[in-house]
C-alpha cells in the first residue's frame, strides 16, 4: 500500500505514520516527490485492516497496490484450476455446456429437456427449484419437488445436476439432489450464503452479480475458498449498464481478465445476458473464441410454454446448431468439444 | 401492456394472440399504424405472467403500461403513509435522523456514540452487529454481543435502535432488541430475507441496492408488504456509477421520484454515498431540501479507532453542527427537527 | 406512438388530445385498460415533433413505438449494405481487417508499421493526424505532415488509408489524402461534424460513444445519411461502465443488436476498448465470432517508443498471429480473411 | 507516480527503468515490498507523457499521484475563483440564476420570457440559437437570427445573455451578441471547440458531459485555461446512469467534489437532469443546499408551445415560486439571492 500524503502535510505528521506502521511490524519506505510526499508500506495489509490511516494528519489518499484476495489470485496458485466434479472436468481441455430450461416446471418438461440437452453433448443439466424473480406475483418454483425431478431425469440421461440455491435451506435440502450448486447474481455479496457454500465442499458456479467489479467478484470468491472449498466455477453473465437493447450488457473482456487475474475457471451465460434468444448463438461463439472453458445456456423443450424468463430460452433445434457450431470453434483453438447431434 | 407487432406481422398472428388472451378473460384493442400493428391489452397484467406472448409468432416486443408493484404504489395508496417506530414518526412533519457508528465495537465505543447522537437531537441509534464486508478477512461484527450493547445503550438514552439483518437467524437474534431492522443494499434482492421480514411485522429501513432500478426497489419492497408487513422506509444511500470520486453516486432524484410513485417515505444515507465526511454536510442538506424524510449518518465518538469504514464516520462536533443546519433548513421547508444540541 | 393517460384523466382531456392529433392528420386510437387508458397515435411521428404531447392534461407518458431513425434501419433497407471504398467491400464475405498506429509519428515509424500490416493481409492502414487526447499537455498529432505520410505509406504498400478527422477544417485537409474518414467517440454527437461529413460523400467509419445508446448511434448516423452520405460502416469501440478492469467495456451484444436493427456495417475496435495488448487477441476473436465484419487495430512497429496510448499498440509478430487466427475462424463462419503472412 | 512491478520482476529490470528515468532528469525512489517493488518518480510527469513505461519489462500498471491539470486545480489557486461576467460575479456570495427557453422561438416568446426571468431576480437569459437534436429531423435552431432576439431581450430587461455554441463559426457569430458562451454536455470532449473557445477570452459556462468523470471535466477545463481564458465557471447537468427514472441521474456530489478539487465555480441544471418539470424543484433546493453557486433553469412563457424540450420547461409561475425558495435557503446558508418577484 502507498500513502499519498497531501501537499501541505508536515514532518511530524509523517513521522507519526511512521511510527504506527513500525509498531506494528510493517516497514516503511518514504518518497518526496516534488508535489507530494508518498509512503510506501512494505508487509502484510491485513496488518493494517483495524488502522484508519486515511483519518490521520496529513493523508491524502490510499492507493492499494496489491489485491486483497490471495486463495483466488493468481499468485497463490500460477497454474489454471481445474475442477472436477464428479468426473466431468471444468477448466480442462474440455469445453463444458450446462443447459435446460430456467425452472423445473413437470416431469414431461424436464425429462425432455434432459434428453435435448444430452443429444447435443452437453454434460450438465440445469434447472431452478428456487427461483429468485423480481416480482412476488411471478412464479417461484417447485422448490424440492423440483430437485427430486431433476434426480430423475439424471438417472434417464447420465446428465450431471446444477442448480441455484437461494439460503441455507435450499443448500441443506438440495445437497443430496444435485452435483453442483449455483449462486444467482442476487446472491453474490450475500456472505452468509456464500460461507455456508464454503462448508459444504460441493463444486459451485458463481455468478457475478449484476453491477459487481471483477476485483470484488473475486473477493466474493474468497468468502466461499476461505471456508475450505475451492471447487469454484466463475460464471460471467452480463453486467448492468446504460444499456437497454439487451437484457444486461455482456462483458466479454471478463473471460480474459479473469484468466489473467486468478486460477479458477470461467464460464459464460449468454442467455441471462442477451435476454432474447436471437443474441445467443453470435454471444455463445463469441464467449467460446474469447477463451472461455464453457457455456451455460437456457433450453425449454417448448418455449412458448415455459413459465419464466420465455423470451431468452432456446427451442431443441437452435441448441443443436449451437453445440455443433461450438465444437468446430472449439478445434481451431486448441480445445474441444463433442457434439453428439 | 401493449404489445407491439412485427412490420410483416399477419392478421392470423393477430388473431392467434386475440384468442389467447380473450381465454384468459382479458380484453383486446387491435390498433393498426402506418408502420406498426399495436394490440392493447385491457384487464389485469398479472394473467398473463405465466405466458410467453413475446414468443407468439409476429410479436416484435411487449410494453408495459401499468407498473408491476401494487401495495407500494400511489395508485393503492394515494395519501404518504406514515410509519410510527415505537411512538416515533417517519414520513411525517418531523424529520427523522438515525445516527452511530458503523459498527458496535465494545460497550464505551456505542454508549458514547448513543449519548453524543442524543444530545443533538437524534432519534434512532444505529450501530452493526451483523456487518457484510466485502473481504472476509475484515472485521464481521459482535453478533449478539452487539444487540445486547446496543439495548444497554438504549436503556441509557432513551434512544430507539435500529441495526442491519442479513440472514434469517439474524432475524431471531435481533428480533427482542431492535425497534427497526435494516435491510442493507447488499441484500436488496435477497427475497427470501424479504420475505422473512415481511413476516415479522416490525418496522424496517430499507436500503436501495447499488444497481437497482427504483423500479425493481418498489418491486422489492413489495416482497416484504406482501406478506403483510407495510411498516417500510426507504433508504437511498448511493448507486453505482463511472463516477469514482465518491464511493457511490448518491441519487438525489429518487426522493421527488419515490414521493412521486409510492407513498411510502423515504430517507437518505449520506454517509454510504459519500465514503468521506467531508462530503457528507452538504450531503444531508441537499437531501433535507430535495424532500426527504430524514437521514441515517454514520457517527463515532472517535473515527481514528474506528474498525469499520472509518473514512465515512462524523465525529461528534461535526454530526452537532449538521444537526443545527438541518433544523434550520427544516424550517423553511415546513417540517421540523428539534436541535437539542 | 402511444399516449398513456394518468389513471384520473378526464374524458375531456382524452377528447382534447384527439383534437390535437386529428387536426394533425394523425390517427387515434383510444383504449380503456382497467387501471389507464391509453392512446394510440397512428400516422408519421415526426408530424409530432413541435408538440408537447406529454404536458397536456391528463398525459402520464409517452411510449415510442417505432425507432426514430429511418435511413438507417432495416425497415427503410432490409438487405445489409455493402460499403464499397475504392475496391474493398466492407459489410460482404470477406472480413475487413485495418491496422496500423494510434498516431502518424515519423515516415520510418508509419512505412514500418504499413509493411507489417500489409504483410498480414490487413486492407487499411490507419494512422491519427489529429489526435484528440484528454489531455492539453499531451502529443496532439502531425496535422498535414501526417496525412501526407500516410499518402507515402499508401504509395509504398497499396493499402488504403483511413484517418480521424475532428473538425471541418481537417475534412477538407484530409480529403484528398484519404479514402476513408473516421469519426472519434468523442465526437459522435458533434451533430454539426457530422453534417459535414454527410455533404462529403467520402465513406466514413462512426464510432460509437462512450455514453451512446445503441438507439443514439444510429440516429447520429441519421446525421450523416439525411445529408446523403450513405457510405457509412459503424464501429463498436467499448462503452462506460463501473468496470474499471479494462478501460472501456467491450459491448460485444453491439454486434448483433445493431446487425438485427439496422442494414449498416459494423466493425470491432478491441484496442479501445481493452486498453492493454494482452486481451487484444481474445477480443478480436470474440468479434469476428459474433458477427463483425471487420477489425480496426493499433499495431505499432516498436510499441515501446510510441507516443500515444503505447500499452494497446500490437507489436506485428503478435498482430500476424491475430490475423491467422481471424482467417481460420472466418472459414468456419461461412467467411473469408486472406492472411497472407 | 508510482510504478509497480510485477512479482516476478528482475533486479535488471529495475536498473532499466532507473536508467530511463535519470536520463530524463527525474528522481527515483525503489521501494522493496514482501510482494512487489515499486518505484516512486519524482518530479514533473509530463516529462514521461512520451515514454511508455507501462511496455518496459516487469513493469505491472502505474498509479498516478499528482492529478493531470493543473490550471483548474487547488494547488494552482487555492482560493475560489470569482468569475466577473459583465458586472455580475459568478462564485462570490450572490447565487447566480440564469433562466430562459430551451431554444429561441419568436421575438414574443423571448421578450416574454425575459420579462418573467427578469422579475424573478435571476441575472441571466438563457435561449438556444444552435440546438444539437438526438435526431436530425428536430427543430435545430434560429441561428443567427435567434442571437438578435437575444439582444432585443437584453435590451428590453438588462439581463445578461449566454448561448450555447457548436463550433468555430457559431463562435464568431455569436461573439458580439452574447455575454457568456456557453459548451453543452455533447462538447465537453471537443477539443478543438474547446481551444477555440480558450483564445476568445469571453466568459465560458462548461457543462460536463454525459459520461464525463469529474477528472476528464477538470482536465476538458484545462483545454480553455491553458489557452489563457480562464473564466471558465463549471455546471452539473446529470451524468448517464442505469436508472431510467430520470433523463440523467444528478450527480450531486458533484458540487463539493469540485468545489474540494478546483478553484472554479460551480452552478446546477436541474431541468436536463431531470427532464421532467415535476423535479426541478427540489433538485434546485439540494443544488444549492450541497453549495452549488447557482442554476441555470429552462423557463417558457407557454411550456405548451415549446419547440423542444417541452417536458423540462418551467411556466413562470413555478419559476417565481422557486425564486423565493432559493432566496430564503441561500439566507439560511450564509449566501444571497434577491428574489425580485
Amino acid at each position: 500500500m502507498v500513502i499519498v500524503m497531501k501537499p501541505n502535510s508536515k514532518e511530524s505528521d509523517i513521522n507519526e505514520i511512521s511510527k504506527v506502521l513500525s509498531s506494528l511490524g510493517l516497514g516503511v519506505h518514504i518518497s518526496k516527490g516534488s508535489e507530494r510526499t508518498i509512503i510506501g508500506v512494505i508487509g502484510d495489509k491485513r496488518k493494517l485492516s483495524d488502522v484508519p490511516l486515511e483519518l490521520m494528519n496529513g493523508v491524502e489518499k490510499l492507493v492499494p497496490i496489491v489485491e486483497s484476495y490471495k486463495l483466488a489470485g493468481r499468485t497463490f496458485r500460477p497454474e489454471p484450476s481445474v475442477i472436477d466434479v464428479n468426473g466431468v472436468k471444468i477448466g480442462g481441455k474440455e469445453l463444458v455446456i450446462m443447459a435446460g430450461p430456467c425452472a423445473v416446471e413437470s416431469r414431461d418438461q424436464i425429462i425432455a429437456a434432459a434428453q435435448a440437452v444430452k443429444k447435443a453433448g452437453a454434460q450438465f443439466l440445469r434447472g431452478g427449484a428456487f427461483k429468485p424473480r423480481t416480482s412476488p406475483y411471478s412464479f417461484q418454483g417447485l422448490e424440492e419437488e423440483g430437485l427430486k425431478l431433476l434426480k430423475e431425469a439424471k438417472e434417464a440421461t447420465g446428465l450431471l445436476i446444477i442448480t441455484e440455491v437461494t439460503c441455507e435451506k435450499a443448500i441443506e435440502v438440495a445437497e443430496s439432489y444435485v452435483d453442483m450448486f449455483q449462486i444467482g447474481a442476487r446472491n453474490v455479496q450475500n456472505f452468509q450464503l456464500l460461507r455456508e457454500i464454503g462448508r459444504s465442499k460441493k463444486p459451485v458456479l458463481f455468478k457475478r452479480g449484476h453491477s459487481t467489479t471483477i476485483d470484488e467478484w473475486l473477493n466474493a470468491a474468497e468468502y466461499i475458498m476461505s471456508e475450505g472449498n475451492y471447487n469454484v466455477v466463475l460464471c460471467e453473465r452480463g453486467i448492468r449498464t446504460f444499456e437497454t437493447a439487451t437484457r444486461n450488457t455482456l462483458d466479454i473482456s471478463a473471460v480474459p481478465v479473469v484468466k489473467s487475474l486468478s486460477h479458477l475457471p470461467i464460464i459464460v451465460d449468454p442467455s441471462h445476458a442477451a435476454g432474447k434468444t436471437q443474441y445467443i448463438l453470435p454471444l455463445s461463439k463469441a464467449a467460446i473464441a474469447a477463451g472461455a472453458d464453457g457455456l451455460i445456456i437456457e433450453v425449454h423443450p417448448n418455449p412458448k410454454c415455459a413459465l419464466s424468463d420465455a423470451a431468452q430460452q432456446l427451442p431443441p433445434d437452435d441448441f443443436y446448431d449451437l453445440c455443433k457450431d461450438i465444437s468446430k470453434i472449439a478445434e481451431i483453438l486448441g480445445r474441444e468439444f463433442n457434439y453428439a447431434g
